[in-house]
């Protein structure tokens, strides 16, 4: 792909293995045109810039995340939030659509970009822990930022400790707010509060914890994909908290939601990464704080085998591909 | 009961019959210990002060609605927001509660209560179609106000054409919205457009009108209580909309809320009747701009027929008894 005048060429150093692209891999839409090449969790060094670039010079560290173009026209491209251009270019797209050319991800040497749609990584941070802030991150960020908890002494509940979930805990405890982790067993209490630096811990099957923090939470974010009961989770949101949905793995499934408990003026809404500006500032704000994703470096060709680690569950909290060191260059 | 040195004494002249009043007297909620006396949605004249009350004087046209007490001491009292207590006091209670005296509503010729929970009614405004608003007025007037929809320019659908929702349609027109009515048959649509004053009508199983519409609204105030589909309404918004479930009769049974539309930065929540401040901003707003409640006035002997006709919808839009003249005084 060639390099146009408003581009970057990325030579890409690490991509972050998503749970989405375990999705589009299997096929578990149904909609899959193969070949694909997944992975939007990409960091790289910038080797080439096209004539219009300003934001980027060879030798930069850059990032991209889930998506490589916009209509740029409508009120979301307007307003920053690309992310909900209703046209929008995912970097890795599962099939053609509207006559539009197939995207491949980062899991791959280089990818080629327009300049408005990466980041900037800040110096000092670690490589390979970034990657996953570029999806999973601003997805966790977005919400909290949006939703007016980046403030101190704000109460957030976090369920779910998977790769969105533990930067939750991260970004919302560099934000000052108190955090809560809500899991369904009691084994991950000591990762959640003694590495990760939640402040308390929920077993959210036991009534007597769940009752004891009712009222208290000024917002949760839910990252878990599985179904599962909503209203002991907005049983703990104060008046005006929202319980952000950002798991919604079986989309055809309408989620089940008590009205009675939103009457007490609560909310559910969902969130998808944030925008270009939002992501920088994301990347940014990691970078004063920093912030990286825990992460286990794995090379290319153990990327099959991480998958059924991933499909079981089985990582703390997310794997990099160390796609540098260890693709092999054709 | 005797007037307390904070309380007020209220010859009640209108009370308006929400619908929650057929619910309690016939008993739907399976929990009703009669005798009951419904009623929250009070006018009447002050006729007696306590030593305490600075905010009456005898002769003040005063309104009391469903709430006559709150616990004062939680965040929720705090802030304003009484009918969020956890510990409210109805003006109409169903049953003994933990002990507390039952409350006796306003299908009555006096009641006494504390003057923190009455309301100054403005001259000039007509007092049948005042009683209303002291339910159904502060219903829709407090999520117009708490979720920033109260500003021109802003685009507000209002689901259903009751007691509610004609109400919606009147302050959101106040406030200076472009507001669509959205029901779903055509017949209502003169009397949304040329009566009350919406700048468009919908028609939801109009899948072309549903789709023009798409992704213009800030936010949608439904009213209607029968269970309904809520991805039509969900696609009517803008990303950061929000739909307001007012409407919730079968509280038992969850909503169904599709996950992907809310992934678009929607938001789906409820809301109760505003607290104390609220409700006499909202009364003061209806003064200003001459709101009331379209309204059938009855004399008292009707109100069982009412509330058949209630049960059945055949109301525009609220009935109004007319306590002082028509109720026998024993």
């Amino acid at each position: 792909m060639s390099n146009g005048e408003d581009d970057i060429t990325v030579k890409i150093h690490y991509c972050g293995v998503c749970h989405s692209d375990l999705h589009i891999i299997r096929d578990e839409h149904g909609i899959s045109q193969y070949p694909i090449i997944p992975g939007h969790e990409i960091v790289g060094v910038v080797t080439q810039v096209g004539t219009n670039v300003d934001k980027f010079k060879a030798g930069d560290i850059a990032g991209v995340g889930s998506l490589v173009g916009s209509c740029g026209a409508c009120d979301n491209c307007r307003d920053g939030l690309e992310s909900y251009c209703p046209s929008p270019l995912y970097t890795c797209t599962m099939l053609e659509f509207e006559g539009q050319a197939k995207q491949y991800g980062g899991y791959s040497d280089i990818i080629v970009v327009n300049q408005h749609f990466a980041v900037c990584i800040p110096d000092g941070l670690y490589l390979p822990g970034c990657a996953p802030l570029l999806c999973a991150g601003i997805t966790v960020y977005s919400p909290i930022r949006n939703l007016g908890l980046d403030q101190p002494g704000k109460h957030i509940g976090v369920v779910g400790l998977g790769g969105l979930g533990h930067l939750a805990v991260k970004f919302a405890k560099a934000f000052g707010a108190v955090v809560t982790v809500i899991s369904s067993s009691e084994h991950k209490r000591m990762e959640a509060t003694e590495q990760l630096g939640s402040d308390s811990f929920l077993v959210c099957h036991d009534s007597r914890q769940m009752q004891a923090a009712a009222g208290t939470m000024h917002g949760i974010i839910d990252t878990v994909s599985a179904h599962h009961p909503l209203k002991p989770l907005l049983d703990l949101l104060r008046t005006d908290g929202k319980l952000v949905m950002l798991g919604a793995p079986d989309l055809d499934k309408p989620a089940e939601i008590p009205l009675l408990p939103l009457l007490g003026r609560k909310y559910v809404t969902g969130s998808m990464a944030g925008g270009m500006k939002e992501t920088q500032e994301m990347m940014d704000f990691a970078g004063k704080h920093n912030i990286t994703a825990n992460v286990e470096v794995i090379p290319m060709d153990y990327v099959n085998r991480a998958m059924d680690r991933l499909a079981r569950g089985d990582v703390r909290y997310r794997f990099v591909i160390d796609i540098g060191s260890t693709l092999d260059q054709h």
